[in-house]
């Protein structure tokens, strides 16, 4: 299962790095999940939202699995983050190529709002953060407040520490429980149960 | 209020970016926090338990008014991380000369082993990760399961995610709750209330 987490200025650390811990330490318990950091375009540094300055692993290559979206910005209208990268078109534009491609595409909190500009959540039940529910509301989607909702080949989810639940929920159904509850147990996360799994539409 | 959280190689993600964003984003909110991730010594780049590279800030100067010191790799005994940390010996003793100074000392995680090599926890309250609570049982700390543990000067957690909460008590105590409880709405975080104070010894 090879698993890109999209990176990008303004991104907000938690939206990253908690699925990114996540599912590398389920590789650790010997999972087969291969999970990177990585940009769309060459990119030697990420100055996400909160300061935080990471080295990403490369270029987006191939079809992966699974690519994630983290949020940033978006509440705060800040300069850069989820609002420039609508505002720019290029990471909506990719999100939909990749799916159209095959893979599985999970927006976190208000990077949730790319996978709408890609028009991905079209007639699809979808959350966000609670900051940009309302802005969610105004899209195409149907919006449900679980804090995690799987469409199967799109999932969503609310804010920052949702992240984690996504994660673990993406674990427990792609690799399997006993993996999932491991690396809650590890990271002595008590896990949210909320997530809405739509079957036959809304 | 000046927080330095130390970063190493083999230093578990989550237990630096957590306290990190929650400490970022009280000081965007207006609070008087200043949160910066530094190394002890000049380090152009921090590789971290699960793979992540970042660019910390700069080397720890002065005496802050707060040293965190995130966990990694006790728990499977990793080449990187705590436990090399705790044998090479500089950091506990980094640790106790900041306390000596007047800085408050927390211990998240594993990161624990680091204040208890460092004897700032002989005959004090501590907690830690699931993982390393026999090791510190074996130390002169009187081990609490609690999710924090507050001694006033020092404060330790439990594993991973735990640093969150203790973050958040952090800027409860030394803040004010409001601006606590906007940061964890922000997160979407529900907060551990099972912190324990220390105030008349155990």
């Amino acid at each position: 299962m090879n698993i890109r987490i999209v990176v990008f200025d303004g991104a907000d650390e938690f939206d990253f790095v908690g699925p990114y811990e996540a599912f590398r330490h389920a590789a650790m318990l010997g999972a087969d999940v291969d999970a990177g950091l990585v940009t769309l375009e060459p990119q030697s540094q990420v100055v996400a939202a909160h300061g935080l300055r990471l080295i990403p692993e490369g270029v987006i290559t191939g079809t992966p699995d699974l690519v994630l979206v983290p949020g940033g910005g978006w509440v705060n209208h800040a300069a850069l983050g989820v609002r420039a990268q609508v505002a720019r078109g290029n990471l909506p534009r990719k999100m939909a190529e990749f799916h159209a491609a095959g893979a599985t595409i999970a927006g976190v909190c208000t990077g949730v709002m790319v996978l709408a500009a890609a028009g991905l959540l079209d007639g699809r039940v979808a959350t966000t953060h609670s900051g940009a529910i309302k802005d969610l509301r105004s899209s195409k989607a149907h919006v449900i407040q679980s804090r995690v909702v799987d469409e199967g080949d799109i999932l969503t989810c609310g804010g920052v520490t949702a992240s984690l639940d996504l994660a673990l929920w993406l674990i427990e159904r792609d690799v399997g429980n006993q993996v999932a509850e491991a690396v809650a147990t590890y990271m002595e996360h008590r896990r949210s149960r909320d997530v809405y799994i739509a079957r036959d539409g809304i």
